[in-house]
């Protein structure tokens, strides 16, 4: 019997301090759709999600996330990171099914960095209502029904005060994550590093961060769309819904196009994401960037992601 | 010890019947990168694509395929193969490193469909000439420098006249392919399959046709490219040099953009790519298409590939 | 005093039997805002359009086209054009300010063709909701609110069975018209004429159809979107929506891209358009086509018009 | 007799101190064709450009505008804007046909602003070589040869330290422009405006800026790209040739979307355009942006013009 693994992002749980704005944001401006309401908790997806949610949001007394969930190769291979988790000193708690809706049994955990993974195998496939459901047998909903419409959730970026190696230590080691690209401080640190269980360049990115609020931050959740000219009609659509943002811009580091903008409820950030390259080769060589080139990684082209006060506001992850 | 895994598509080895007139088409048009050219073959490769080749071309009589190369995930993966095949009675071919400039050890065996398949796991990786390597120390070569200019090699589609079920079983059961989506006949027999190993819908695609010139056929190649409007100017900048094609139009099955262009060369159709849909989800459940469906499955919308004559050239694979 | 000249398309009046699902259509796929409602005559436009409407749709019998209206350069050329064609023997109708919402004092008369052409200076520019109001000044509502979502209106085009030079030299001589390309058949008589008063390359198409039901017909109103993109993206919404249309695809007269949807309500087609070039030369030589060159004018590339049976219906034009 | 008129807007003349290297730029990198060079001058244009050239170039001691050239809407229009403009007391140079190669007989003289205007109506079309012409009758060159590869030229944009409120009344009374937005500073003062002869938002900007090196300044010559993504395509382009750049972004005025980088020879910045809107009206409001309202007029979204050094940069109009 294998090492477990993780198969795939699952879903993000945000908390808001305005339900209603957030919900406006998300369905209306983002576009996202609506599964399911249980007990308050919101649950969204894009049109081209497959499982029951990628977002869930929920009213609190202030903005943060919850957790970050993913789905595991295998069934059996929750049960096997719990063991593994645990032997290895770390505090699991168990889900049964149904805990949250839409998901089988999972279990939950802090990284060393202090965010909380879940990690859950079954997931259910709600049925779409007749006239939201697309006439593509392989595609969930219809696309194009309102505001920027991204196609599927695709990574999510957080940042931490702790000492990060034992972050990436805990990604690499013990979830099987790959290192893709990384960027080195002048002292030969890792301070950022873009990591992978799939072919995507990063399906989370932890960044060191000494200053913080709290230890640990969410920095952005993203969504992905199929071409630039949906980032650029997306720019259109957030600036006549007088919403600021950071981009259009192409970072070096993954290839992808991003805009970045904020939901006013939460104030969680979405990247509005696309392009970029997949990391098909089962022995890729990580990508070094040193600091001296950390401004062409963040910003290839474009409205620059550095120097704005904007892109240093995170949001808490308790 | 686990079983031996597949990790990508690695490239195509093609035979033309006039090596400069294809070599005019994969370099000029389709703006291919050579790598090498050793003992008259020819070593290509797109911009993104990260290893010493993704085809090659040589003079011959006729205009053939001669096999398709596969990456596995672990060195020992390509011993294991062998072990494994010749323990199931397949005839294989082990050429030692070096036989094929790039690439290390292999083995090379024929599918049921009489397909030939080579898999390796090292590649070497060439140095770019300093002129044409990206600024970027993610991407191999600066993009856009001639033709369509696409990204990377993306997939094979391949007909056969044998009894495809068993094609379908090999590729399933001995090579770790999975069935993504499929196409099948009023008799309820699958007649086309899109398999990938990894979250592309497929690596390949293997069509029943009963009706060949021989058994074993090469129907076409793709090239990926990041936007649909690379797409559309794949078809200005084609029809400016002259060449015929089909499409563009959009995939129902995959939902992916395409355009069928043939080199005027070798007689191998390369289909230029984009969007679609990727599979993370560990239980996907294939998505199967009946005959009443098929259209809409072959084309969503635009220039419509079936009852179209140019769609049924094919090239023999030997 | 020189001649009267007309300025620019300005709207077309289509009439409907069903207007509901017209409406349906018009609004809600295509995504045009509407104006006004006046004596259940709806008035709609696009969010680029800078004039009262576009287009006026209302309940009738059957579906057909009341008249194409234009704007002249000069509020005086309004009587100008009256006297100078009721001269040449044309039965002119004037219509006072206000008989049609939104337009001043205007004039009516038939082609040759047996079409009818409204001219008219005045027009109103009613202020626009708060909500819907873009944040640009130059621009009327936001864009991408709902469907489609076209800038605005581009051209018209009209088929008749009538002796068709004469309605060519009416509106070359007459109105002023420049003839921007035109296609002739084996006996060098033209039958198709692209003109236009501005410098797209044509505001109005005529063309000579020998087997119409009745003398005059409307094939199409074309919307402008600003990229090609947004053609791909129309064709994803319509086939969402359950509606046949032919495209994408591009044409070699006009180097534009084209998809042709109809409207379920009235029949009447609708041309979502974008690229092509401008003529600002004044010394323009009109391009001629041949009946060789005929299917590369209509079809550079992509989905074909010709030989497509639903491109052969037409509505009356009264 | 009507009033003399101006057509569109036809070609710059510009010096640089290296012309190899404004070559390789222009020809290489923007993509521009070469149809002549006649005594060190070199003559280019766009693929979708029709007249002899819309760009010299000549070597010389330091980079500089020699003057604009612009095409009359009649061959008479030439010595009736001569006799016009002397009556008037400008100082009218007469070039007989020939002098510049590909231009019939011209005039030159001085705005108040001091930017030397060429007025013209006859241009040669020169044939184009049998492997560079396009298939299409209606287009110049075969599209995407090289480079960025846009389509045509667009307009101009010039800076003046002299009081520019003569250089708007000359380009509007004497010219016939039309103003069609413009920039009021807090004293109310115009100190931009952009202006047309045709329905483009402008051919020609004319901004006021006190502290220039010396009184008439150009900031830059556009050419067109059809669609935003040939935009984000030019910014890859220039950034694998190690070229500067800013953008790229969309305009508030004019709604367009823009990148501006420059030639390394010359220092003649070009802005690479696309979108917007066209003014087809004939009684347009010419739009009004105040101080407060700037940023948003310069940059809609995007990187922006603003606060950036590179974009302090003009060079001299002698």
């Amino acid at each position: 019997m294998g090492k477990p693994e993780i198969a795939k992002l699952g879903h993000v749980a945000i908390v808001t301090s305005d339900l209603e704005k957030s919900l406006w944001f998300f369905r209306e401006v983002i576009g996202l759709e609506e599964t399911d309401e249980v007990d308050g908790v919101h649950y969204l997806r894009a049109w081209g999600d497959f499982q029951h949610h990628t977002l869930s949001l929920e009213q609190g007394e202030s903005g943060y996330l919850k957790h970050i969930g993913w789905r595991t190769k295998n069934k059996e291979d929750v049960q096997q990171f719990k063991q593994l988790l645990e032997e290895e000193g770390v505090d699991v708690t168990y889900l049964p099914k149904g805990a949250t809706p839409g998901i089988g049994e999972a279990i939950r955990f802090k990284l060393p960095s202090l965010h909380t993974f879940e990690l859950y195998y079954d997931v259910e496939r709600p049925p779409v209502a007749e006239h939201r459901r697309s006439v593509l047998k392989n595609q969930t909903y219809k696309s194009w029904a309102k505001g920027v419409s991204p196609r599927r959730f695709d990574h999510v970026n957080i940042h931490t005060s702790t000492e990060v190696d034992q972050t990436y230590d805990f990604l690499l080691e013990k979830l099987g994550f790959k290192l893709r690209e990384y960027l080195v401080n002048e002292e030969g640190n890792t301070i950022a590093g873009w990591m992978s269980v799939t072919p995507l360049v990063h399906d989370v990115a932890v960044l060191s961060k000494p200053n913080l609020p709290t230890p640990a931050r969410l920095h952005h959740i993203s969504y992905w769309s199929d071409d630039t000219q949906d980032i650029l009609r997306a720019a259109d659509i957030l600036k006549e819904n007088g919403i600021q943002f950071i981009g259009p811009g192409k970072h070096g580091i993954s290839q992808a196009m991003y805009l970045y903008v904020m939901d006013p409820g939460s104030g969680c950030r979405v990247e509005l994401f696309t392009g970029g390259y997949l990391i098909f080769e089962p022995d890729w060589e990580p990508v070094k960037w040193t600091m001296e080139e950390r401004s062409l990684g963040n910003t290839y082209w474009g409205d620059s992601v550095q120097d704005k006060e904007l892109n240093n506001i995170t949001i808490e992850a308790k």
